[in-house]
């Protein structure tokens, strides 16, 4: 099966960005390679592993390459943790620099929109869409330095069209609705 | 100089205790060593290391001899991190279970009461108050577990009363005014 | 059961002291705390814990009380890490600046006399020594910084006798004959 | 510039295998990448950072498309650490299963053979030969794993001719002559 399998990743729902002077979306960042970490910010295993990682990526790949986002996709506590106010200063105190976007909130259910058209398994998550847009890898939990930096770098010098390949099916979640030490799973 | 020199630690003012079923003093702990943690949950140091090394010490001396407590010192960001919902979801997803108190606000002052009463430095800061109530360090930003947890054990054998000791001074601060690697000065 | 009940830790048999002008005896030690790293240089546990953490103690409490050593006591692999030659060495890259003694090798026996006369369980092991030259504990594996803290601390301001404790029971070897993680049991 | 500017990776010169039912060399390996850890036993940076980053490389990658080999360089300490048997004994403790040759000494300098050749600047050191056979990069001191990761893929994805790069300069050395944290200069 050809890359053209590949399906479009679907477009961010974001309520508010952050870091950002006006609103982002994939279709307009076409022709780069697209690291979206997906983050909660009372997540334990998202401060301690998942941002800190995502700011290594963006430290580690030209952003003529490499577009780091974050998105904050509150699927519980949203009283606490779902206001720009309090996302704001979360950023500010763990000196986050990148575009942060507040995942939209669904009318009926408790996952943000991006979150559920996503089909995320929990929080820290990252996506990687490739130069053509098009999803590539969705992991759950704490991916590997090594290998998160070679799944970039085979994005990266795509030319043409990648070969298909399933999204990371993520780690195994040992505890479900409760965060533990790999990250908040639903 | 004998020990008789040192002052009484400052009681706790706590607008509202979580993890405990009724509001605690430390006029009600006399017999016993309390080592209060100081901290914001916004603040970097502090969930990296203060509360851990907090947990870490309630977990290393018997619940006969050393009790832990929290206290949570909002001086910044106050709207976002300032409520209790919020406080009570951060120690649900940090596997907090030692008992916190909620630093009562000042009217006004951005520092809370207790933390102003203690003229703490920032967060994350570690005071210890002797079996006998009195005020015996504060420290600023990242003490070592070696050197913590011996300043902790020589108040634990004490019977009488300890030597006196200046309070710590605390590490050096790089930055005032904004959260660092160490910690959150004020 | 009073302190004079602790047994007198047994004098070290050392055939080659390093880091040190002239043989040190824990004789000559009576009046302080002694602190004695057993350790091997190939002993993957030793290197990433056992000698950093003893660094630290020798750093953290005043050469007044507390005298950190190391004890060479190679039980495998005699023949690349048996020599003083080696171990110089070893000393010299990982910067360690406290005295160390090779633990004399025994005639008959894979063990070297030391070693067999503490009967230690394996590499890393803290040997903890009180003022009055008695053996209060011996930790195999990796003693936490806090508790290893606190313990020390409980021998420094002992002015008379101790009270009695059974050395410690150290930590559970999950495999015989082996180094692993937790560092090389006999 | 072209790929084929880039210089043939000079070939391996081994006085002994370890790990290995018999003798390697990079003409055999053609086809593949090589990751090439060139160590010291005695070198602290490559037991605690460069060793374990090429068991991790070893694990990350497919077989099919990654060989990682170990040099022991050894350009100090000949005595000690330049012995087969010394080696041998530090393979198994510290659990290491990738094949490791030993850099063939030279009669007249203290520069084992190989390491001359590459003209490397100390231990330890990565060195990257893509599946041509060509030198593509060499790197002293700690490389992240996100950054080697990208740069191994970048190899491994290669059908033809990659492009030219310089190899890499690798981290500043603040003092020559002595091991510190990052690694043994020369």
């Amino acid at each position: 099966m050809g890359p053209e399998s590949h399906v479009l990743a679907p477009e961010l729902q974001v309520s508010h960005w952050l870091n950002c002077p006006q609103p982002l979306s994939l279709a307009e960042l076409r022709g780069k390679v697209v690291v979206i970490e997906a983050f909660q910010m009372l997540c334990p295993g998202c401060v301690s592993h998942g941002l800190p990682q995502a700011q290594r990526v963006a430290e580690s790949f030209s952003s003529n390459d490499v577009v780091v986002l974050g998105l904050h996709t509150v699927f519980e506590h949203h009283a606490v943790q779902g206001t720009r106010e309090a996302l704001a200063a979360f950023l500010h105190e763990y000196r986050i620099g990148f575009p942060v976007g507040i995942d939209e909130p669904s009318a009926n259910d408790r996952l943000p929109k991006t979150m559920a058209a996503y089909e995320l398994q929990g929080t820290p998550s990252v996506i990687l869409v490739d130069r053509a847009g098009r999803l590539r890898s969705r992991t759950f939990g704490r991916p590997a330095d090594l290998a998160l930096g070679a799944e970039i770098m085979s994005l990266v010098v795509e030319t043409g069209a990648g070969a298909f390949e399933q999204p990371a099916a993520g780690d195994e979640i040992a505890e479900t609705g409760a965060c533990n030490a790999d990250g908040c799973p639903l």
